[in-house]
């Protein structure tokens, strides 16, 4: 008789429910996005179900009608009821015994949750430390799945450091990006991040930074930065769905500009928020 | 209200079984093991639970009794009265609404199953075809996790070539192992294979075959092949717990010796036999 054991109860496979079969656990087999409200609007919507589609199409999960995750999504915010709300939502290819392999007819699973999105306006204002870490993820980050182990060991470590985030640095010295965010520095009257690669994620915060950035009159360079290049900017900041752009004032052991938050990164700050009314 | 959707169905979030909340499933957050019994007997279960303890160590999940974990599989073995069996087994971190930080005093998951092992008797004797793919997999490898999406896409795209494994090639254009497999090769008199790094697992069947090969008198080399060296040896196999060495007589567009099993595979799969038995 084939069986299971769940925590320690002796389950016959049959009678399992599928979601103890999930190919997300298993495997990482699925992809996710995060969006955000601002006052009871959801924010940049159509571009994370855009951006879901094209994960959801990398890892040739099929079947997926994006018209009906989009009236999930709204239904689940409109039920909710919560002005600032984060929703997270993701797709695993589905339920089915342990194997690589998967039979192309397996129904994807779908799940999604709306919480209190808290602004902690402490790091806004104050701004946050960051510390570096390898980036051991794969190397297809352009993709957002689930295979995120990395991501929490780098904020693992952060945390014992006292920092809020985790800077990725790749085997050639180059930073790519935060544990869970796009990374800005600012020289002078140049914004500059990464350029987008297969091993960074296409942020669509980053996007409306860039554009930020252009209505506040400065240039604009996609270039890689070492730790040492960013431990002397003038300014950095992290940029991610649930905050926005938030100040970063320490990196390693250096502290950025005078220890607060830049000028160029406040305007930013401002810039963005007229996005999101 | 704070709410989530699973497939088409709003629940509240503190209604939510545990098991949607799984570290696992939003960060392949956890480690598994896969045995495999021969004919009742479990083989080499104090190596794979040694490896498991290594795995929970290197990711940190803290709290694990070994001891419980052994009692399980056996119970689970016990129960299921499958003489040819293969019992998965994985730990995530717990099940939380998700944030990449956790709480330190997180239950970790536990979850198994025991399933009928059903032996290929045409890939043992005729042997099997593989091929290549980019090792897009993270770079701790050595850490058995649940992040193993790169697999599952190596193995659909060996799939769509009408191969059963697919062998992962780094950026360096060396061959690191296979999706499911440890990777062999025979030239002359030398077993070879790929050296242990944090980017090979520590594979228990590849210990095996090491012992089973000084005890046929061949010699071992621990050296990367290219694909180019792999397509030119003599023989070349694979070994993995559910099917312990299976030989590989196509390897992408080149034929393996005469295009069958080589002499010293065959000899291999006899000698690993006396060690299940």
């Amino acid at each position: 008789m084939q069986i299971a054991i769940i925590r320690d109860k002796i389950v016959p496979i049959e009678e399992l429910e599928p979601v103890y079969l999930d190919r997300g656990t298993f495997f990482g087999d699925g992809v996710y996005e995060v969006v955000r409200s601002y006052d009871g609007k959801i924010f940049a919507l159509e571009e994370h179900l855009q951006r879901f589609a094209n994960s959801l199409a990398a890892i040739e999960i099929t079947g997926v009608d994006i018209n009906q995750i989009r009236q999930r999504v709204q239904k689940a915010f409109d039920t909710a009821g919560i002005a600032n709300a984060k929703i997270y939502f993701h797709i695993t290819r589905g339920s089915a015994l342990r194997e690589h392999t998967y039979d192309p007819d397996l129904k994807p699973n779908f799940f999604l949750t709306v919480t209190e999105q808290t602004d902690d306006t402490d790091e806004k204002t104050k701004g946050i430390a960051v510390s570096t870490y390898p980036d051991w993820r794969w190397k297809r980050c352009d993709i957002k799945s689930l295979n995120l182990l990395a991501n929490v060991l780098a904020r693992l470590d952060a945390g014992r450091k006292d920092c809020t985030e985790a800077i990725f640095v790749d085997e050639a010295g180059l930073i790519t990006e935060g544990a869970a965010s796009a990374f800005f520095a600012i020289f002078g009257q140049t914004l500059q991040t990464a350029p987008l690669t297969a091993n960074i994620l296409p942020s669509i915060t980053r996007k409306y930074v860039i554009k930020a950035g252009k209505n506040i009159g400065i240039e604009m360079l996609e270039k890689s930065l070492t730790p040492q290049q960013a431990g002397s900017a003038k300014e950095l900041f992290i940029a991610v769905t649930t905050k926005d752009i938030v100040p970063v004032v320490g990196f390693d052991d250096k502290v950025i500009g005078d220890g607060k938050p830049g000028k160029y990164t406040k305007l930013l700050i401002r810039e963005f928020r007229s996005f999101t009314e």
